[in-house]
């Protein structure tokens, strides 16, 4: 029950969420039980699909994420991650401190073995009603190229389990659609993506200019640097803020709403984590709990272990 | 007489720019001087304000640009930088070949002494109608901190001789606000930008992220390493295209049209040298030549000198 307007936002987004569940999913609620029964308006709590499990301690904004997951034993977060953990819940969902949430999944989660990096990634709603996953969108600013050659296998892994693209077009973001072109880094990834396609590891389709990143033309999956990928996130955000402040509106920049996605998942973990911006809305929590069960109910864990455990 | 569409476009954008040129300023074209005069419908050529100098080769956008520039002695690009470097023309602009342009620059022109890289720079109009700065887009893909911080004093000089921005803000394009974030480029180069900052060398304000590149709220000039400026750049031009094609108009929509600005300046090097892009339209030439007629009469190139030779 994190985020910067819980417990009322998340329970209201819990039961817009209900009506969507599919037939034997179970959502369970982490949090302080009387505010979250104060918080309900709509009988959540009551509702024979859901489980509450009470946690007395928050891990606030301020607080330092290790040192946070380390002594509030008893926040939802942390209670969440024992209950991921255990295999009580098949994927685990916060609008909280992000910090605290990454420390779950590198600690209580732990990375898949043969990943080098996990990521965190953004699907993208492009102009033709497609989805573009972008990663990585911020966990490592600094990447190897044998770390992006990796993220083409993630990123197309969760592109098919997950969005439900069949074959995703897996490309490396670029400043030129040539192989030579780029900065040391891409230069060196290329050869390297070339070869996982070659390998069948994905279908790698070369360069992708930021352009024709949201046209949906050339690629499904892209593939960056967390510097980069953040970078070009945040510049869309803001470029699409500025417009829909002018009242700009359309298919194409709703779209673009980050509630429409509601989440983040990090990737190439032992779990199904889904990672809420803080200042979720109701609409953004709703679409963050679907998410959470529609990335759990597939293989997409045991198909990155298929794919690393090699 | 460069470009996709030359002679023609080139021809009808002159015969725009003349409407707007300053008292005293001549305007010479470079070019096949029969192609200029079939071209010529508005009697551009017979402008006392004109004058032509023939050229009889073309370096085309296939051409090696080393080559090219080596060999293609009597082409448009290579006779505009001899005048250039001569002193017969205070300013030069093409939108023919990039590669044999950033050849001229580096080899006839030369990069200002003290200059760790030159960098190519973008103005973007904000939301607010003011200009910001965007360096490097695309000249150095990687960057070493020192390189950045410089790009802090070039960018604030040519956004105060040819923007007229009093005091220009500068910040560090990153992926947070706090000082502590980023890449290892950024968390190197910001402490550089700092002491810059309290030198007096430009007035630095800190980091900004992509998501308030446009409000223009926080920076006039954004300092980044070339792959994330062009990349952020083709970005923006890429939803912006996407918009325009769904028939999103408005003022912010028109000052991100890149016809707007007509081309990229090269900055740190001896001379004011103008790039345009090689599909520019008429509007495009006619702002080229615009912006390359007020560099060259601000003092933007003796403030570089100033500025790194001590």
């Amino acid at each position: 029950m994190g985020g910067d307007f819980a417990p009322q936002v998340t329970v209201e987004g819990a039961h817009a969420a209900l009506a969507h569940l599919s037939p034997g999913t179970t959502l369970v609620l982490f949090g302080d039980r009387s505010a979250l029964a104060a918080a309900d308006r709509w009988g959540v709590l009551d509702d024979p699909r859901v489980e509450t499990v009470h946690t007395a301690e928050v891990i606030a904004m301020g607080d330092h994420p290790v040192k946070a997951f380390a002594q509030k034993s008893d926040s939802s977060i942390v209670v969440g991650f024992r209950h991921l953990c255990s295999g009580d819940i098949a994927g685990f969902a916060s609008a909280g401190s992000t910090g605290a949430m990454m420390v779950g999944c590198m600690q209580a989660v732990g990375q898949i073995e043969g990943v080098i990096r996990p990521a965190i990634a953004t699907a993208l709603r492009t102009v033709r009603g497609s989805d573009v996953l972008l990663l990585d969108v911020g966990l490592n600013a600094d990447c190897k190229p044998e770390v992006l050659a990796q993220y083409g296998t993630i990123g197309s892994i969760y592109a098919r389990t997950t969005l439900g693209i069949e074959r995703p077009r897996v490309a490396l973001l670029n400043i030129g659609e040539e192989p030579e072109k780029g900065n040391l880094l891409t230069k060196a990834t290329f050869p390297l993506m070339e070869q996982c396609g070659a390998a069948g590891a994905y279908d790698f389709v070369g360069n992708i200019e930021g352009k024709h990143l949201l046209s949906g033309e050339v690629a499904d999956v892209v593939v960056c640097d967390g510097f980069s990928g953040n970078t070009l996130l945040k510049t869309i955000e803001g470029f699409h803020r500025i417009l829909q402040l002018q009242g700009v509106e359309g298919t194409f920049m709703e779209g673009l709403n980050y509630e429409r996605v509601g989440g983040t998942p990090v990737l190439g973990i032992n779990s199904t984590v889904i990672i809420g911006h803080g200042c979720s809305s109701v609409l953004a929590v709703t679409n963050m709990i679907r998410l959470t069960e529609r990335a759990a109910r597939t293989d997409m864990v045991s198909q990155f272990k298929q794919a690393f455990n090699h």
